[in-house]
């Protein structure tokens, strides 16, 4: 018993390098027990807002509270932008309001979007209120914008230049420039119009002569991202170019923000999330959330899945006087559509996942679908003849192991036929192709499995 | 049938905004095709190197081969970087050696290694010859790490500071400096025997006044990245501390490279992509394996499939006589197992990401479990009761609602315990939650709904 003990706690060392590890958290829930607001404030002195979050998150509502409470003053801006969706309203009531007021006055412009856009009108208005007027107005102008797109995501500081530029001129102006913005890496050059034309790196400023003109120093990768462009589509754009930032336009083409890539890189990191979780058949949910607001998300899914399976169901009672003749069909028909289910799930998840690389296009379609069927086709056989073996040595009938032989062939093609080509259909109508693609492909292979087993053994068997 | 077409013209325009379109691929593969090799060039400009290796990825070999010998002298380095391992090899088998030689020599060292860590011992070695002679030190060190691991991730050109640099001389130093890495956002400060002891960002220095000490810049956030370390945890470090660059440093703590955010997003994309096929039973395949390497990525998987689902029916055959008498039992029995296979998957999933982003933790693993067994009590109670009637009404038995309304509850209840419990006991001894959850968790739903199910009705039936 101790033997495993020491290795659990091993483990845990080894791959939560950075994570909170359980005694820090015991000892600052200790601190929140005894009410030591001095121990607390050096227990979490070392760690950054995104741990403190992420404890948040993991100790339960009354501790968090409590917490909350005691940490008061020192409650930073940042713990709130990095908190969970789900917990950041409770988070926001149990703060006071001057030190929420301070808290979000920290805050760059497109944290404080973040931070409103999920709140309720009346809260908004509470937060704005407390901004200076100059961030207010840059918050309503992103606010403007979309939900989830590019406008969104930006932030308005951005460090311009005029094309006709050098080196020299550009050093000058950001040194006596009185507020940079916090984080940047490049100095985005603009036509007379305000319409960007390119990117410069800072490194590359430094290490070129002051006569040197901008232009020459231009990257070669330039995307110019629009404002009301789907976020998911910046993440996509960062991703596959590698950028590190981006200016994006209004209408006319206007540069009025800059996108960095630690912003995409959050986009992406969500976009993954809603696939995974989408694909099995879980909504939004967070790790945070409560019994109540689990269950009530994961519903919907399960009454579809009921739906379904009661489809198969039918399907089944078809031939229920042949099940009744000869039982060892209802031992062997779960295998069947298990089998089916499982390979269409394969097919089916290659192909989400290849729609959201953009991996899958037109010009793959068909070999991509010829690939799938085929296989479905070749594994189809081998399992066929294993099936077939064991269908005989299992009820000695030559008969019902060609009965489940052929049917796992069937299924199988057509699991592999449906895997791939139901997400692209989805895809195709504008349905996301993670959310509705299992239940199809499930049923098709349930329903599929089971009519081409029984009705096969229908045929054979009486 | 014109409606049809043209929404789905635009449906493509509006979502594949970066993405190769149709059209471009058809011009290109023509000019192959009459073998005009002008033409070619002129269409293949304007494309990013990741696109042109997306564009190779989409299309069959032996357009591959033809496009790449065409393109001949303007294949360049960042397109191997950019292509998908499955097809690397057999780009580079294509390329001239010449070819080939002048498009590695291009390219950074951590791009070097990227490609050679997949090739074997000879092409490995055919390749370093062709390098510098610095350039193949360099690479030859990255590859003395293990795999998968920071040292791998690194790039070795690094600007560092002495601590006690003023800006001016960080600004005149890179003046100076002959050869800057093409990409960089800090400055490390390092102390005198080299270890890193805080960053300073380009922009800082530019908006500083020249005699401002460096070490009053410093960032905040600052973490320093063992060689050893894995890039799961290099990714997660960037991911939750929102880093731009971050110094990597070898076992006596000596700065030896660094590592920027777009390779630790690049290792974030694989790491969920690894995540998600896993999850769905499908190896590291990838879109352009042939049929034959597909089919047998995934049979290991649909075999260990097979046997859970014989597990299954093995369950089922010890209640063959009571199915006999009752076939009503062989149409019900497939929903409860596939509504407790649907949950547990739900579970699973939840917990399989929470895991892998650390939510889930020692400090809530209780509240979780106690949750997930909390939810599945709750819905299946809510379809306890929507089978029962359904039980009722299509067979008129009342002991058959109240048998599979039972079963559900237990099922479901099951199915929430061993989702979220399985793959935190599959963590703790080593194994990726990942890969082996589903098997898992569905052969329990399985056998528990089967044997729920039918061992109940053979009580209160007979």
């Amino acid at each position: 018993m101790d033997q495993i003990d020491t290795d659990l706690t091993r483990d845990e060392d080894d791959t939560d390098a950075y994570a909170l590890d359980r005694k820090s958290v015991a000892a600052i829930l200790y601190a929140v027990d005894i009410q030591d607001q001095d121990k607390l404030t050096e227990l979490m002195e070392p760690l950054h807002a995104a741990d403190i979050a992420d404890l948040l998150e993991q100790i339960n509502p009354y501790d968090r509270a409590r917490l909350i409470r005691l940490y008061d003053r020192e409650f930073d801006g940042d713990i709130l932008s990095e908190l969970d969706e789900s917990i950041r309203e409770e988070v926001m009531a149990v703060l006071r309001p001057d030190v929420l007021a301070e808290a979000v006055r920290e805050l760059d412009s497109d944290d404080v979007v973040d931070l409103l856009e999920d709140l309720e009108e009346p809260q908004q208005e509470a937060i704005l209120e407390v901004l200076e007027d100059a961030d207010r107005v840059a918050v309503e102008q992103s606010l403007s914008y979309p939900e989830n797109s590019a406008g969104r995501l930006m932030q308005r500081e951005v460090v311009m230049a005029p094309e006709h530029w050098t080196v020299g001129q550009a050093i000058d102006f950001m040194r006596n420039s009185e507020d940079l913005p916090e984080q940047f890496y490049h100095v985005v050059l603009v036509d007379p119009r305000l319409h960007p034309i390119g990117n410069v790196t800072l490194g590359k400023i430094m290490g070129a002569r002051r006569e040197t003109l901008l232009t020459d120093l231009m990257e070669e990768t330039f995307q110019i991202i629009p404002a009301d462009q789907d976020e998911e589509d910046v993440a996509y754009a960062f991703n596959q170019y590698h950028l590190i930032s981006a200016p994006v336009v209004d209408e006319e083409g206007r540069l009025v923000g800059v996108i960095t890539i630690d912003d995409a890189m959050v986009v992406l990191d969500e976009e993954h999330e809603e696939d995974i979780l989408r694909l099995a058949g879980v909504g939004e949910g967070s790790l945070s959330d409560t019994v109540v607001e689990t269950a009530k998300q994961r519903l919907p899914w399960l009454a579809v899945n009921l739906l379904t399976a009661i489809l198969a169901s039918l399907v089944i009672a078809i031939f229920d006087q042949t099940i009744s003749r000869f039982v060892a069909l209802a031992v062997l028909m779960p295998i069947v559509a298990s089998m089916g289910g499982n390979a269409g799930t394969q097919s089916l998840t290659v192909a989400v996942r290849a729609l959201a690389t953009r991996d899958l296009t037109g010009s793959n379609l068909w070999r991509v679908l010829r690939r799938e069927v085929l296989v479905g086709l070749g594994n189809g056989l081998i399992f066929a003849v294993v099936m077939g073996v064991v269908g005989l040595a299992w009820f000695g009938s030559p008969e019902l192991g060609l009965v489940i032989a052929a049917a796992m062939v069937v299924n199988l093609v057509v699991a592999g036929l449906a895997g791939a080509g139901i997400p692209v259909l989805l895809d195709k109508i504008g349905v996301d192709p993670a959310l509705a693609s299992g239940t199809f492909v499930t049923t098709v292979t349930d329903v599929v499995g089971f009519f081409a087993f029984l009705g096969l053994a229908a045929i054979t068997l009486l």
